[in-house]
């Protein structure tokens, strides 16, 4: 069975290197771990249902009011709530993506229109969106960088999807999960953006830069405050809890790790890509912090004997069987990967 | 302001003893502690998105298979998930009871329908709720113990609306979160029956006997695996965190500690009922961990002066100003409480 997500580590009966989650290679802080271990002296109460402190610390660290924040147990939750909240009658996917957008939309009644992105143009999203977004879109989800592509759009045609969404009265929501690991992020967030637009959310996770995935924390930013207290009445209360949100609050005090993390990624993406060229593998420019791929549709199967988990993206919608996704990790574990991918070709070739 | 729920200790400037959130007066163990502490080299890993273990674990205590139960970030995100799973077009409540019931189904386009405990019956349930229950009513909300009236329904009365559910199509959503407090559980607990009842789903909670409610845990138990499934399809994936599963299997194995708590509840229940008696302070039986009681509407404030909060219920539908909650603490804190209260209606006597 292909599974739908990424890091499901349980399902084998073997310690795998896990590069099916796109997790940051330099994992979580102590300063995070020692907060959390601090703040389970306080699990016996019931967590701030508005998490005030954190909201605050999110704000000032987006240079935003804090009502322009909402916070979820994952960032995968406000995806959710915001569907619920919305109830859109027709809704926009860019395909492929993150699978949980329709997820969400499946929970609901509505309509669904697809664009799908083009191998020819190596994923890169073109100016032809533009032509589906309508009056009847009540709703677009666009993912930037996307998973599992790896690539960005361009701010010159974001900022044109986001006045066609404005004109069309659609909301448009921007995943901006991975853009803390873009390298010239400040390039391609809209954060900077969010005051000229009241139909647009952001959405952000703690998630993956701050290695903390088995947490679950993350956050919405929408300039409307309307939108906000819609999501917000939609959640159930203290979605957040205790030791969430004393992780993140300790997580955006770790000024210097964004950076830090951006250049580790950027040093081993140069090296798994080099080593992909030499072996000839079909791979799709990322600015992420993995790497799309084409290969042996077994490939996965085969790593996993070298006890290496990869994501099979054949169950994504717009891809096909060969098409793979591995995160940026360690170097060691970097240096593994090509290893083993080097014996499997070389089998392969035996064979 | 009236706040929608208990335990907001966040508004204060300073240290109080909060009676208003129902948790456990034994708090929570070492052992689970640890168990969240051991956990923590894990939280750079995605949960288990179908929590596994713990769920073999539950199923294991509550004698139920694993695909009856379902896990939630706190029960409260179950309620809201079934509500989505099912979108009843009409939904009966009880009230006064726990407010989530009703903030879920506005979340959806509902009819709702009302039955008004009286407070002439101490707020028991009576046989003319069955009146209420036809063929229109897709679900049910039953809270057993009541919150906050503390009452239970009679196992006989239960199982008669469980049948008239059943018969008219009903879903019976029973929560039993405060059900492991009940001295006599096993007298009222619809667990037992559950087998004969593919319409019923009884929630759970860790949070409150466990005291763990900054970490968020429930789980609800059906009989009817179509509709564990259909709730399993509404949630956001890997809502529940490395840290709750590792809690709540730790829980599990404290097989002594519920006994233990029920029988301190029981003891500091009959101290405080028993000073209220004195003082000629109405309450009414509770067999949960929590007394409503009826004082002057300004109880709530004069208390808050003696650092304890305590839960004003003037905003639960069917309950007017003058009727207070409060949680069956430890003893140091409940004689806190008499003893404030004692002053509280001195100085009223006084001035």
């Amino acid at each position: 069975m292909i599974k739908i997500h990424g890091g499901d580590i349980y399902t084998y009966n073997k310690k795998v290197i896990d590069f099916s989650a796109n997790i940051s290679p330099l994992g979580v802080t102590e300063n995070i771990i020692s907060a959390i271990e601090k703040s389970l002296c306080e699990i016996s109460n019931y967590p701030d249902v508005e998490y005030r402190e954190l909201r605050e610390a999110i704000a000032e660290r987006e240079k935003v009011s804090s009502e322009s924040i909402i916070c979820g147990n994952g960032a995968a939750e406000i995806i959710f709530n915001l569907v619920q909240a919305l109830k859109p009658k027709k809704v926009l996917f860019i395909f492929p993506s993150f699978a949980e957008y329709e997820q969400a939309v499946n929970t609901i009644n509505a309509k669904k229109r697809y664009y799908y992105l083009s191998e020819k143009n190596n994923f890169n999203l073109t100016e032809d969106i533009l032509g589906f977004i309508d009056n009847t879109i009540d709703l677009m989800f666009i993912c930037n960088p996307n998973n599992p592509t790896g690539t960005v759009i361009k701010k010159e045609l974001l900022l044109k999807i986001a006045d066609k969404c404005k004109a069309c009265n659609s909301i448009l929501l921007i995943d901006e999960c991975f853009m803390d690991f873009v390298y010239d992020c400040n390039n391609y967030s809209m954060v900077n953006n969010i005051n000229s637009y009241n139909n647009i959310m952001i959405l952000k996770a703690f998630t993956k830069l701050y290695a903390i995935p088995g947490l679950r924390l993350g956050y919405g930013i929408s300039n409307s405050g309307k939108l906000v207290e819609k999501i917000y009445n939609c959640r159930q209360p203290w979605n957040v809890s205790v030791v969430a949100q004393a992780a993140g609050i300790a997580a955006l005090r770790e000024l210097n790790l964004p950076q830090k993390v951006r250049e580790y990624v950027k040093t081993e993406k140069d090296y798994i890509m080099r080593e992909f060229s030499e072996l000839n593998i079909k791979f799709f420019d990322s600015k992420a912090n993995y790497i799309l791929f084409k290969a042996n549709k077994e490939l996965d199967k085969e790593l996993l004997r070298h006890n290496i988990l990869i994501r099979n993206c054949s169950n994504y919608k717009g891809l096909k069987y060969g098409y793979f996704r591995i995160a940026v990790k360690n170097h060691a574990d970097n240096k593994k990967l090509i290893d083993s991918i080097k014996q499997v070709m070389r089998g392969n070739n035996n064979g």
